[in-house]
């Protein structure tokens, strides 16, 4: 037993105990003839004293030697601090050390294990065992390990039963690219990591298991952007019986539970809005609805005169700046400047503003009078004192150009409220969307999503109209889950492999396993999975994953800590039947 | 909504009540002018009725049309039956159907979903999903759930942590082989599963994490013993500033608490027994102590005659069996001949009658008189009608081979009882085993785990006798669980490395971030994971792990239901920079 107490615990009720602590050496503060040490651990900071008159020379000789992150155990006397300090737990005491024990030293630490560190992220995340002894470090993983714990204990609760599912599966073409593991017991084959557990959680509800879950890791190979990790985790469900109604009222009772015992938000029931609501409305299948600068089309307003700009753009739509009439011409140019820029990709943007007297003074005042600019005013929700941007060109385009701009003011305009909790769902996603590279539909959710069932004669005409029994879960303007009711029976299944490029045979040969399984009774179900980095740091008030994943890799894949990955022994590829072929 | 009950539910409280159930049709009796149909779910199974009198002609005849495993709905009333079936909880009403839709159709299935079914193993594990929807697999696979929620409420209650660690990790040729996964982003470079999470959670401790565990899949490419998994789980944990003690108190409180909330059996403090005692008491290091059958060593009583078997034998051992003398001759040969198998391998056994009248009968009577038998009795404990089988040979094949005729004994004689559970630390293994093949030694736990610290000067004269603080938890003669104090310095760690035949660089190369993490501040620290899998099937009565694996793969690391591993696309291989190189 190395402790008796944490470093977080002792306060005056202790006065006069003899405890042990561990830990590591903080700081130290050396007067000479009196020296402090702030030891810390896991739970939090205690003082410890030395001095000339109560210490033995030994002791205050040992203690002047210790350096930063040194491990330390020390018994000693638990005593009342001359002055307090009320912003700790433990600031009313500090041990008299009467035994100190070094129990392993440290080289200085590449960067300072403080709250704001002064190390860079790829230092941090080659020394992430010090990174993670930083306090927001650690408080992100405990948190993630607090949320896991309720969403656990909630759907056990439920009925819900955790199931573990295969990592060693079967490589499917369809959807991003698979890791692979080459198998040395059956030479020439792979193994590959699951995408998601989808095709298993099926099976479980063919199997009659109901209500599924399972927290588990998930693996894509993809060029990686930003923020987005080759593994990461799901909380993966899924339910039998049940039309989407059940499952989205399953799924929002489980998040009213996580806002409610985890960040002590009550949220009234959840907002829904179809894909195609959102999209008219904010531009985007994920929209922040914690605050307005909803969207207002403009085309029937704008396009009847000689601005052949907007005459010959698909959309011209507009958002309501809130005071945004204060800013200054060259505050607006560098809003242009921003749209235009090749992450956004706008051509230009029209602006009105919309003086306090109730007049206007647009970029276009040479085609629009007050009369339009009033009707804009109100198309956009405009008040005065606000500024009206509006940007136009294809619908697709321009709704993700002014979707990005009101993200980027409402985030400079403090709207973007960490500490508050918006949730929506969108439903009634398109089944299928439209692939520009390989000319023919793709899945938009997966090819086992069922369409509209009044809609499947549909898709023999109009395809890209057909709508899904599928649906997002968005907070705060991010996608934190998603799903759909599945197809069940073997037909449809079939149809939708067809529509999707497969020949019979390459959907036997894939999925024959499933469609199989659809032969045997396969009662109606559906399900949807969280991103559970994505859940956290959300609840966690952030906007980045990497804190809440304890050993993160890099964007190019790499763990820059173990040096991950990396060659191979010629031995391990000759028996796994490989030889590399690499370009140079 | 699909159902307003399950089929588990109703009883007499529901009788008049309108209800709706969903699930699939286990079978149907049709007396023509009645029909009942069991209807299955995974809460249990409700009667169905329809009859002449009470149901309309079209429902009766849709009722005659259902077949085995259709999907159902229904709606109907409780009703009480006539005949009241009291082994089952629905079995005091039935349902009088007014409303019957086939939600889907089933073919026949290829075997029958009972608990004891027709199929065999392999028709099972080909049509999975239908082999869950049978009562034991299920309940194994639920029972697996609830050891699994007890485990995390119990370690989070305990201030443990559970934190995810990555499954791309780096391939280290120590230990088994590895799964690899070839990285498309880093050319000619390979990530490897964990064959457990052993150096992460170190550094967790390093970081500062204090109480980690995780409930985590691992992954071993070896050749597949039965039982075997490629792809296990283990319930992995690390505390830090600990000693052996302080660890084999907290996982005994863990496999206490289960034993009591899911066994209901309460069990003593765990007795703690050495390896080396363990092997000379029962000749295997996870003895099953639910019975006795003790070795008893014969060597200083048996070598003095002219017995030359003996006599050149570097342990003669034998064991009384309770009531043994009843056996026959003929049912002897056939004990001498299961011990001759080349799986048990021994050359031969000599035995002894321990008659009731206290006089003896032995298979070398030539050689032994009464007071030598005697006193071989009272070396295995042997009572009149016992009796006395004695193996010679070397040590530790002789221990091994004795050991495994103690447990088929005991199998035979009724003494493992899956309801009684006798778990036990064995303590004190040797560091290290010397390996016949490489001609040198290898970590018997793994290259991390601490020498005895008084010990450590004697590797360099005797390093075969030098023992770990290592630890294996043994329950009814399995291993559930292992592991180590763990080296925290660097030179320690240097110094095993070099003990275990690595150069510095090729210690630095495979783990120079655990050495320089060891560097900074790396605080004493230990765990033990437990094999998930197999204490599930234990604490459930069982001794094969498969029934509580949602979807196992076979002996040759197949899943045979999704046909995989599986040839991958030529451009798969491609832009991973790989060929095959198969010899054919």
């Amino acid at each position: 037993m190395y402790r008796s107490h944490n470093c977080g615990e002792l306060t005056t009720a202790h006065i006069n105990t003899e405890v042990t602590l561990a830990g590591w050496v903080q700081k130290s503060r050396d007067k000479g003839f009196m020296i402090w040490v702030d030891l810390r651990d896991r739970y939090g900071i205690t003082q410890l004293i030395f001095d000339e008159e109560r210490s033995s020379k030994a002791i205050l000789e040992q203690a002047k030697s210790l350096g930063r992150e040194f491990v330390i155990q020390v018994k000693g006397t638990v005593i009342e601090r001359a002055s307090k300090n009320p912003k700790m737990k433990t600031g009313d005491i500090e041990i008299l050390v009467s035994e100190l024990t070094v129990l392993n030293q440290s080289l200085t630490p590449p960067f300072t294990i403080e709250d704001n560190t002064d190390g860079g992220e790829e230092l941090r995340m080659q020394f992430r065992y010090l990174d993670i002894r930083r306090n927001p470090v650690r408080d992100s993983l405990i948190f993630r390990h607090k949320v896991t714990q309720q969403v656990r204990n909630y759907l056990s609760s439920g009925g819900f039963i955790e199931v573990e599912t295969p990592y060693l599966i079967k490589s499917t073409p369809e959807g991003a690219r698979d890791f692979v593991v080459p198998s040395r017991m059956n030479e020439g084959q792979f193994y590959a990591l699951p995408q998601s557990p989808q095709t298993f959680k099926q099976l479980l509800m063919v199997g009659g298991m109901d209500k599924y879950f399972q927290i588990v890791k998930c693996f894509r190979d993809e060029d990686l952007r930003a923020d987005r990790q080759p593994e990461f985790t799901q909380i993966d469900c899924e339910m039998a019986f049940v039309d989407q109604e059940d499952i989205l009222n399953a799924f929002e009772g489980l998040t009213r539970h996580l806002l409610k015992e985890i960040n002590g938000v009550e949220v009234d029931e959840f907002p829904r809005m179809t894909f195609d609501e959102a999209m008219q409305r904010y531009g985007n299948d994920k929209p922040d609805i914690r605050f307005g600068m909803e969207f207002g089309e403009l085309n029937n307003i704008a396009q009847h005169k000689d601005f052949n700009v907007f005459n010959q753009a698909e959309l011209v739509v507009g958002i309501a700046v809130p005071h945004g009439n204060s800013y200054s011409r060259k505050e607006i140019d560098k809003l242009v400047d921003w749209v235009k820029r090749p992450q956004v990709g706008a051509l230009g943007m029209v602006y009105a503003r919309c003086n306090e007297d109730g007049s206007y003074k647009s970029s276009v005042d040479k085609f629009y009078d007050q009369e339009d600019l009033a009707k804009w005013a109100e198309a956009t929700g405009a008040n005065p004192g606000d500024l009206i941007c509006v940007l136009s060109g294809d619908t697709n385009k321009v709704r993700a150009q002014l979707s990005a701009l009101r993200m980027e003011l409402a985030e400079r305009l403090g709207l973007r409220n960490p500490k508050e909790f918006a949730p929506l769902w969108v439903v009634d996603f398109p089944l299928l969307e439209w692939d520009e590279d390989t000319e023919r539909y793709h899945a938009m959710h997966h090819p086992f999503t069922s369409p509209k069932p009044e809609q499947i004669e549909l898709l023999k005409t109009d395809p890209g109209a057909v709508k899904a029994n599928a649906y997002d879960l968005v907070l705060n303007g991010n996608e934190i889950g998603g799903g759909s009711i599945r197809i069940h029976d073997k037909a449809t299944q079939a149809l939708m492999f067809d529509y999707l490029g497969f020949t019979p045979e390459e959907a036997k040969a894939q999925f024959g396993f499933l469609m199989n399984a659809f032969e045997y009774g396969a009662p109606p179900h559906g399900g949807l999975a969280f991103g559970l980095d994505r859940l956290v740091a959300i609840l966690g008030g952030q906007e980045t994953i990497r804190d809440f994943i304890a050993f993160p890799k890099n964007n190019s894949g790499r763990d820059v800590m173990i040096d991950a990955p990396a060659p191979i022994d010629d031995n391990q590829l000759t028996e796994l039947s490989l030889k590399l072929n690499i370009n140079s």
